[in-house]
């Protein structure tokens, strides 16, 4: 199966997901400010645990090929990407403490921890596939919302949407699919296994759509 | 530190749980139908994670006599508990192969895998900390809301009430709690790992409130 | 792939371990009791964790069916599996509480670790196929050794020959070895999958000639 | 409890492991060359997983302090420390991938894996005290073993002692000392967890014993 299959079998999920009205809305830089950032401190902690997960997926590794390969991933995630949102978040006033001291939301924990749990049940390949929503959907947004129409003086969201458009995040996501499709290329897409991992695909994507939606809930 | 701790460091997030309307509404029997078979279905996907959480609890158990603790536990989820949702929800016509299919909400995921994040981070007391607010609570109510007041025949939900204010889950549940009081018994309640317990208690009794919550949104 | 493929990929080391000196001993009611001795509070040790890898296996189960499938062997392992070690031991003064006491030898935590750690890195079906050497080769021991000709009486081993060799065990291994079949059915024997699972399956089974071989060089 | 308390609760373990002939003739230089070359041929092997066991500290982290603190080691194993044994190894004509495909010796099964368990079955810190006796062993070895008397010109394993002898080597050990020490600090060294934590380093230190021991034996 590819990468494409996993996609196609949650079509409607992962159009809820891609062209959620948060996106739409971001994009048109017309997010309320409140839900942006109400966004961007559960983010914060949703890299914490995904820094968890690939640390997972290291530790699940067979080969020392498949370990060396989460491991870039690991660093950028506990170095640079958290950095970002935290550098991002002190204009409001908040420190990397005290962002890691608040609650987290149930779409949040619902999301990392699905993600977790799937790699803890199953193998690599499972962790592999609850990661791929994640970076290939933001990907896609990027790429789709990120163009040279978009002001990105006028549009207070402009930085994100060249972060995840930028081609530094496209050619990581590129080869991370790269990857994903080696693990998924000798699994039949309508056996058992294939259907496993359809459905982990499936949920998680669903769950991305829960963590857009809880900010624009959590400021109604 | 004892058990009455967990509970007091998160007293309101705790009478959020006790006391939602979700409580109130099926102890006055004014639940709508809609509602409880939301919840029904989704607690018993719930409960297919929960015993996965007891299986997990065996599995990290250090002594044989912890390994034979949990074994009642996993059985009775296996066998009785889940039984009884999936009689209960024959009735509309849903058979457990059904139920097995329907997707889990974001909330039902939230409390259940963070549960099994917990056990899976920390050792079988971070687990069993995790699992006592479900136990605890279900007590509470049970305790709270069944009495000789209540007309088992004109409320609907007088079986759940009963079920849960009876003396077989009540004795149950003693003894669930007196198996957590050992495991805290040397923890000093203000030390870093008496905090870490804490955490995982008031947010796992966060995710209850949750998943209240999620069944009444379901239905507006 | 099937069971067998397993099998037939480490000839070898599977006939190292079933036809090994240990084997040959006991059959012949030549084993020194030392030797045994030194091996059944081993095992015993041994079985403990056995039990904690069927937990493992329900935790990590996908569907209901298959957490149901590993309850069986787990009550059975915590119940009488591990109560038979413990009354043949107590003829020797030794209670429960002392054995679970007694310090696992190398040999055995390389075996339980080892299976306990294919389940955790990999899936459900890793876990399994990590199992069946213990259950394959002691059925196989039990039918090749255990037969009309051995003198029940005169052999001080023929209570192991008649309980592996016996009717319960061998019916209950057949029952394990037709749910491996299934999960093997739709993996190539060549395939990457493939690969990983006879490697795990051939390395438990040198785990279990190191484990035989160690209650022999304990009593050189 | 302190980490001096951890060793002097299993001394005589702890002289078999620092105080083994394999250390007194590879200090002495006398090791036959088949015993060492065997040695690191599974110390290679053992790497990875002690890799996968760091991987596995990041994982089970609270903080994002404390998954920080993981990342260097983890590095450093991925990065140069396996690098120098496959450099180390190159000149007996052996690749990375051949000892890759090397079958892991029961000896280095028992002690990995144990460290893997051990951190699966407890929390984060019973994973940093199954991962001590390695470091601080070494480090002790190392202090006693490497100094001015050694000839590093006429003793074939000089280098070795001057890895693990050396200031980079002892000032690593020495921080990651100084982090166990917070973790155990609020540990009674008498409690029922202060016990947990002195069998895994007693358990940890047993299979260091025996890791020496096989390579031995394995030439004999």
């Amino acid at each position: 199966m590819k990468v494409e299959d996993l996609i196609l079998h949650c079509q409607s999920d992962w159009q809820a997901y891609t062209q959620h009205p948060f996106v739409e809305q971001l994009a048109a830089g017309t997010l309320p400010q409140a839900v942006y950032q109400h966004y961007l401190q559960q983010d914060f902690l949703f890299l914490k645990q995904y820094a968890r997960a690939y640390a997972l997926a290291i530790y699940k590794a067979r080969t020392l090929a498949e370990m060396r390969h989460g491991l870039p991933s690991l660093q950028a995630l506990l170095d640079s990407e958290i950095a970002h949102h935290v550098s991002y978040c002190e204009q409001w006033g908040l420190s990397e403490a005290a962002m890691e001291q608040t609650p987290e939301a149930p779409g949040t924990v619902a999301y990392t921890r699905y993600v977790l749990d799937s790699g803890c049940q199953g193998d690599a390949t499972d962790l592999y596939v609850a990661l791929a929503p994640c970076a290939l959907g933001y990907a896609q947004i990027g790429r789709e919302r990120f163009h040279s129409e978009i002001d990105l003086d006028s549009n207070p969201y402009g930085s994100w949407l060249a972060l995840y458009g930028g081609d530094e995040f496209q050619t990581g996501v590129s080869s991370s699919r790269d990857h994903l499709e080696t693990l998924l290329a000798e699994i039949d897409v309508d056996s058992v296994r294939g259907n496993q991992l359809k459905t982990i695909f499936a949920t998680a994507t669903r769950m991305e759509v829960a963590f857009w939606q809880q900010s624009i809930d959590a400021c109604l």
